[in-house]
């Protein structure tokens, strides 16, 4: 499908993106996916998804992306392999969107563009992107069958992560900086049972070091000041989600990159809205995805319907 | 299972309880969900949904409310046949849940009650309930085949009973109070659609009557104040839902007998959570059930922490 105005035009193709555009269909809305960037979005990356509900015997991540980008097409949105770059108001008050294929414009936009892994920061993370640092368990666990590796953050994806890799892989150090996860406690406890998952505790990654590829990670302790060398043939990085919302200039309040809404989905401009990942909430699961999309699509919908009786 | 006390108590069995439970069970908390009343709630009386992303073929709503209700007990929920009848404030802080099958107290409190369907007050509607006047066409359509039956209200609910009616009865008279539908444009496309879809604008009903069973309902132009008999079988009412919350006395805010909660999902009690239709919320979705449902779970894990650590 190519580039056109449209009434509403989502941008993001993953689990929001596609539940916006659904809706924004069934309301009669004519509507516009710019599916840019990883199709499916995160929910595409995780190997089998265990409390999305209705699949009681969990459901792959891409299985699951891909049916609800199914779902919105067959509703009557159409996906475009574009990637939005910039947004502007036209004079009649609607919105243009600049992307690498082109412009359109549409009445409402509703971004969904999730969220992308944080970075470390430190020397080798870079070098080494690719070639044994690695954002995504699920994708690149396989590689490292019967290695050492380790996994750097605390949290629920860290523990899901390090009981993954803990199946195929030798040993799994989970460095974190604190003396306790953050993770749930069901996932705590299903990793403290594990043999072969060792915690390295108020701990900081310092350097990835390697020749071609990685050989080791040095991490630090915050409280002691040591250093100690992990030897590891990968390094999967798991201390959270950032979003990149700098395209959207002034448009859009943030904090820490997350973008502000209300409870209607709604920005601080009138007919943008946001929903899932990259707005800034408490809870970021595929659940209140859906949730925030329909609240999106609904007053996205409402906000046409005035704009047509102006 | 029997009735004890607990860490979260989930009052309703529906989507948005089971995935509270679901979730909350996830955090390690000692869960039970109250299922009282319809299992599966006003979901499991859809034929087929077709805008719960993840199904593009559609999955009935018996199907669905069984798996959200399987995955809450395989993620360690239970289930109690219970049905609360009141709440109150025990002197170290949890709650006191009464039930037609005893007390049970749990330190936060999560109400997913649902809504029920609106009745019409009007002579002849519950002397006729159960044989002619229904309040859902798709359990009941099918008493009616190649019958004239009624459907009374011009939203969503409405406009998709009659097309679904429209398959297997004769005609179908949308009766509405207004003269333009609610319902989203698809709906009303295909309703108009329809040869067998009598629209009955501007009208109100005003008695059902009959003998045994229904045989007309008697219907009132409320511009012309002109009354007209429609000679129907059936009477199906869809102008809305209300939400039970009596028994949650001044513990919470109201407005039509909706819960009021902020963007957690808190009430003004602290410890009492509200999620799903019970809730005052523009967008009734099983989406925003689901998403409304996590949130609360997060956030009630959140207050045991400080529960417990007080």
């Amino acid at each position: 499908m190519a580039l056109h105005d449209c009434d509403v035009a989502v941008v993001g193709g993953g689990v929001a993106g596609c539940t916006a555009g659904m809706y924004a269909s069934r309301y009669g809305l004519d509507t516009l996916i710019f599916g840019g960037g990883l199709p499916g979005g995160q929910a595409a990356l995780a190997v089998r998804i265990e409390n999305y509900p209705g699949f009681p015997d969990g459901v792959s991540g891409m299985e699951l992306a891909q049916a609800v980008r199914t779902q919105a097409e067959r509703m009557g949105a159409e996906l475009v392999t574009a990637q939005a770059m910039g947004l502007s108001r036209a004079d009649d008050g609607r919105w243009i969107l600049f992307s690498d294929v082109g412009e359109a414009r549409a009445v409402a936009v509703i971004v969904a563009t999730g969220g992308r892994p944080r970075k470390l920061g430190i020397p080798g993370e870079e070098e080494f992107a690719g070639a044994g640092v690695s954002y995504c368990a699920t994708c690149d666990g396989f590689f490292f069958r019967g290695e050492a590796v380790a996994v750097i953050g605390g949290g629920n994806t860290a523990i899901e992560d390090a009981l993954f890799l803990s199946e195929v892989c030798s040993t799994v150090y989970v460095v974190h900086r604190r003396d306790a996860l953050r993770a749930e406690s069901y996932l705590q406890e299903r990793a403290f049972a594990r043999d072969n998952i060792e915690f390295v505790w108020d701990s900081v990654p310092v350097e990835v070091v390697g020749r071609e590829q990685v050989e080791r990670v040095r991490v630090r302790n915050v409280k002691t000041q040591a250093d100690r060398d992990l030897e590891v043939k990968g390094v999967f990085v798991a201390i959270g989600y950032e979003a990149q919302t700098e395209w959207l200039g002034d448009y859009v309040e943030r904090e820490g990159g997350f973008i502000l809404t209300n409870d209607r989905m709604e920005t601080k401009s009138p007919g943008l809205f946001a929903a899932g990942d990259v707005r800034l909430t408490p809870v970021r699961q595929i659940t209140t995805a859906v949730g925030d999309a329909t609240v999106a699509a609904y007053f996205a919908y409402d906000y046409l319907a005035g704009f047509r009786n102006r």
